[in-house]
């Protein structure tokens, strides 16, 4: 069975809160490590609803220094620090974002027991800045009102699956298994050299998921995004406000469709949506005539890539 | 009829989220005019939820720097800008409180078409902080861990109300009226002179609310609050946690309804309520032991004075 790579979407409005939307805010699960992206206003409140423990979150992933997609980060960071926790939290961002991390931790946050590290992305550059032994997270140029990036997360390939049959019929004890998995060879009591790959079948398919939150069009992603299994991008307005949605920096559902289809992207989930659309169906529907594949997100969906 | 003096609640929970309650906020509509108490995460999208026009308020009441008092602030500052107003906003609190309104100023608020401005309230003193034709708001040093005030809102007495029967035995004018109410007699055609008090009844009994969170008891609260309509008073604990609530600062459900009992107050609320207790009426029952004119605070309560 492949290991967990999940995501949750905590809020998909935009910036003026409506009844039916919390702001940006995703939890990614990936093999059981958590990740947040964006942090909007309510995200703690939303916590106690899911069935995630937030407290594994160990790293934070802002996109941009508008309100609607960080306020929500001084009660998280509070709250966790009176729920006790003692593992250090990074948060990643723009710079522009320092100085509101810093005024938080200054003036709430003095008798934490862990400690907040702000790690300033730049929004230029395309590249890793965070990976571990599961996954790989990259920086997105996007192109915004303000300095913004998103961020497309990336599994590393896992072990080789083991061959149960060709196991028994060799008679390999477990204390073996780990080391075939990692590339030895095995020889049997007779001397016969047994290679690896005889015994197991190819690690599980890597997955990816991309974060794009918020933007105008940026060219360059349908290359960065190339055969991702699914983008998160805004989709802020329909086709017929195009100019509204140049003004103020994001994309309407049909560019949004257009990435996913230039990528070759298997799935596109639409968020952010303007607080004008009382049926965003009508979003849907436009991104679903270029890319068929897409959904829109909302409060409480959980994607299992 | 009375003029509004109505307390609408938004949030009543204390620092820690749970399913049931927001963190502390309330809106007080004296004749009209729309003050907020406190500001905790999530008070801009419970906006939505209330038949309000938040716009209308142009003085927002903080106790103290602790975030589950503030931490809607930002937002709550940034939407009334999205909104478009243009009417100042002016933001009371500890000084505490500066360098995080500041901060949001800064950082998050460059293009808005109105002015917020903090002004610091002195938390050691018991004064008026704000008044206009219809209110004094007065400042109440509380006891907690960090410097911290409640607040006190007085009506001001109204004009008298005309007779009606009067206006019409003398066949006064409307343009009269009004100087009437404001103190002047009048003089008939045939030169007799009706006192204003024959043709006035007296106006309406001046009402008051005290917002007293968060704190230990203040022995002072009694004689400043001396028959107050009614109080709002925290009860984090109950007095089995007697211990605790004096660790953190806080009172006990017994403590407030002490107070309530001490100041003839008319009515107390109690809210504030500690994460711990699923059923609060443990909280009430409390209280109502000591002061029966007691109900507890819950998110959507509209209280008419």
């Amino acid at each position: 069975m492949a290991q967990k790579f999940e995501i949750h979407i905590i809020g998909c409005g935009s910036a003026l809160p409506t009844k039916k939307h919390l702001p940006s805010c995703q939890v990614v699960d990936v093999r059981d490590k958590l990740l947040l992206l964006d942090c909007g206003e309510g995200a703690q409140l939303a916590w106690r609803r899911t069935g995630l423990n937030w407290q594994k979150i160990t790293h934070i992933f802002l996109t941009h220094a508008h309100g609607d997609h960080v306020f929500g980060l001084p009660g998280f960071i509070s709250t966790m620090g009176l729920l006790g926790r003692t593992a250090p939290l990074y948060v990643h961002g723009p710079s522009t974002l320092r100085p509101f991390v810093q005024c938080v931790i200054a003036n709430f946050c003095q008798n934490m027991d862990y400690e907040v590290h702000f790690e300033a992305v730049d929004t230029l550059k395309h590249c890793i800045i965070f990976e571990d032994r599961s996954m790989e997270v990259w920086s997105l140029p996007l192109n915004h009102r303000v300095p913004c990036c998103g961020y497309l997360i990336k599994e590393k390939p896992g072990l080789p699956h083991i061959r149960r049959e060709m196991i028994d019929f060799y008679d390999i004890p477990l204390w073996a298994i780990n080391r075939i998995k990692a590339g030895e060879d095995w020889t049997t009591t007779d001397g016969e050299v047994i290679p690896h790959q005889r015994l197991t079948t190819p690690p599980d398919r890597v997955r990816s998921y991309a974060y794009c939150s918020d933007t105008m069009p940026v060219e360059q992603l349908a290359e960065w995004l190339h055969g991702v299994d699914l983008i998160y991008h805004e989709a802020t307005y329909a086709e017929s406000e195009h100019t509204m949605a140049a003004r103020f920096g994001h994309s309407t559902a049909s560019e949004a469709a257009q990435l996913a289809h230039h990528a070759q992207a298997a799935r596109l989930m639409l968020g952010h949506f303007s607080a004008r659309y009382d049926d965003e169906n009508i979003l849907l529907e436009e991104a679903n005539s270029i890319f068929p594949d897409t959904i829109l997100a909302s409060e409480g969906l959980k994607i299992v890539l």
